[in-house]
């Protein structure tokens, strides 16, 4: 089944607000495994919405209209589409009965604006909106269907739900289907070497479709099947994912809602490790990172952000003449930070970082964005050079991730 | 002047991904004074990009394009646009030479499939990325014109602002205004706050228009106005933001592309001073925006991610008996905290943040989003207590804005 969508109101057309009911349909829409065509965005005018009416109607069977059903003069989604396929506006009395006891029930004050949130076009089915004021409705339409509900996110997406879904799979008699999908998150490869890597497998004949999103440093690939028995559609998915990770099995550190820094500390809970983290030019965001999941206090036992050379050697007891004799951006620093903080901190892990971010203190030997990322265990350490080619912010921003990753690499291959 | 923007990407029809170049490009659009009648987002599917692309020349002189332009098999905006207005495509070979010397500058390795990134529309105008690989063009079609950038957010703004709005000024023989805006960044008001507090301006006499944009937790104010004498339009500006600061002006950290952590810095450097941080509950946060700063190695001389009770009694000095009477989130602590980083780094500023960010760890005395903040010099030590009401990862975020806030106003009242 072809969607289209049409989100209403001027705060679309003047970037006022970024519009997230596109987003949130258009995610439950794919997930039924339906189409979604296009999703047009028009302001409180009444000639853009009919042609962005018109213009979705001519290649979708059914319209989700959101916004522009409020008490408000410039609220004319209803009166435009009314007027734009014809059909007369009706006062429904019962919708108004209802709104006239919501504003005495809160104590609101009623102005005779809000009735116009009872008028519908005639033949329009009400669909209850359990969040607001506005109610929302379905008009039939020829072979089409065009549903209108409020724009603000939160009574969109409720109403979508409960109200326009369960309507659409009895429409297409689809209420048995399983969509269903899978992500895997890759660090360590650019998007065009994701794409040549996976280029000669037939996900067609798989029965899936498979899409690249990038998420600066990640890479995601998502796939999707949808059938009616829902084995039969977990396991096209399972053959796919299989090839998939035959070819960049070393690449994928989560699927699906996991992150790196959840299933580090998913690990570090099934190993009973601690770790501690020695941080420079990444200025605190490793820990930052590791530090958002739920429960880090159990692994996270501190951080040192060394910025200073004095606090390198104070804080970790790296030896001054490391400093002097190879600087404070090298491998023989980095190994000390880590084995500094590994001992000092009383955790099993160390992981350290050093490196230049930018846009300055790049020298011929150490151009900007050399950084040397460093992992100490009671077994030793091991330290790996990096050179990255950002700004100062996504520097760090992929300087942590590669941390991490590292540090999920040596976790998962059994410490 | 009619615009319409058209985002191209699968990432966009099944709900991956938000379109942010929407809402960004609205509002520059806006701001010019020009009108902005539609914004279509469509998959990567030739024949939805055919028939969006017809929509907006419907009814708009001007379509600015974004998505699509990447080296993977789904990338085809150029080649259906190209087939849709009947044009032949050729490959530029000053752009393929440029992107095989960047590949090589960069020690990436050259795929095939990159070359599609220099294959253009016969009789567009090349517009250079200066933040990708991939660039844009622009491609007159009768009276219209079409722009095609990036898809990468950072792209898409970078080049509509730099390569995309002065070609428009020119073709509207608009080169000799002056469009102007003001941006005035607050925290500490929400949103509707900030517009009860403006609304008897009466900016439309002022000559100016007045938007504002939530950036969470902050609270944009933008000004903007346009005219043919650049002093005059300063002027306007200048008179609204006067009458916005006499309301609000302890609010506004920071103007136009100034960020609190950036101004922070100037005046640390302004007043010679240093400064070192002991977080808690922000896990790093904190010192990871004060380093996103360039050259902020100048002031910050370290942090301490304290997440342990026992790190905040080794590394910071806390009494065991401190956090045993009062708790590690107490007011006691912080102060503990911010005194125990200032003289143990020898800064003359000590910041220090410890609460509970969630989503577990609260009491009926300090629930979920209770936060301490502690600020120490030499003069002595404050510390307020604040109660959040987010989920864990913007308690850290809004904890972390109001430390820095707290940093900025005592620099800024002068320390």
């Amino acid at each position: 089944m072809k969607l289209a969508i049409l989100t209403i109101g001027n705060e679309l057309t003047t970037g006022r607000t970024v519009d997230m009911n596109t987003a949130t349909i258009a995610r439950l829409v794919w997930q039924l495994g339906w189409h979604l065509t296009s999703s047009t965005s028009v302001g409180d005018d009444e000639e853009m919405i009919a042609r962005a009416l018109s213009f979705s109607l001519s290649h979708a069977q059914v319209v989700i209209v959101t916004g522009g059903l409020g008490p408000t003069a410039d609220d004319i989604t209803t009166a435009t589409i009314a007027k734009a396929l014809g059909i007369p506006l009706y006062t429904d009395e019962k919708v108004l009965t209802g709104l006239r006891e919501l504003f005495q029930r809160y104590n609101l004050n009623w102005t005779e604006n809000n009735a116009k949130q009872a008028i519908f076009p005639v033949g329009a089915e009400i669909l209850p909106n359990p969040a607001g004021t506005a109610p929302g409705y379905v008009l039939p339409h020829g072979a089409s269907h065009i549903f209108v509900v409020p724009g603000v996110p939160r009574e969109a997406e409720k109403m979508v739900k409960e109200q326009v879904i369960p309507r659409l799979l009895k429409l297409t008699g689809e209420e048995t289907a399983f969509p269903m999908t899978r992500t895997l998150k890759t660090f360590g490869l650019s998007e065009a070497a994701v794409d040549d890597a996976l280029k000669d497998i037939d996900f067609r004949s798989l029965g899936i479709t498979v899409g690249f999103y990038p998420h600066f440093p990640e890479n995601h690939i998502v796939l999707s099947a949808v059938g009616r028995v829902e084995q039969e559609v977990k396991q096209r998915l399972l053959n796919g994912e299989k090839q998939i990770t035959e070819r960049l099995g070393r690449y994928i550190f989560a699927r699906d809602e996991e992150t790196l820094e959840g299933n580090i500390g998913s690990l570090l809970k099934a190993h009973r490790m601690t770790i501690s983290i020695a941080e420079s030019c990444t200025g605190g965001l490793i820990t930052d990172r590791l530090t958002d999941v739920p429960g880090s206090s159990d692994y996270v036992e501190r951080g040192y952000i060394t910025y200073s050379n004095k606090s390198k050697i104070e804080l970790l007891g790296v030896e001054e003449r490391t400093i002097k004799n190879y600087g404070a951006v090298s491998e023989e620093t980095a190994r000390e930070m880590a084995e500094g903080t590994r001992l000092r901190a009383g955790t099993h892990l160390g992981l350290a970082v050093t490196g230049i971010a930018g846009p300055t203190g790049g020298s011929e030997k150490k151009p900007i964005g050399t950084v040397f990322i460093a992992l100490s265990d009671e077994k030793g350490t091991r330290c790996s050079k990096y050179q990255f080619r950002w700004d100062r912010r996504r520097n760090k921003i992929i300087a942590a991730e590669a941390a991490l990753f590292t540090l999920w690499n040596h976790l998962k291959t059994g410490p």
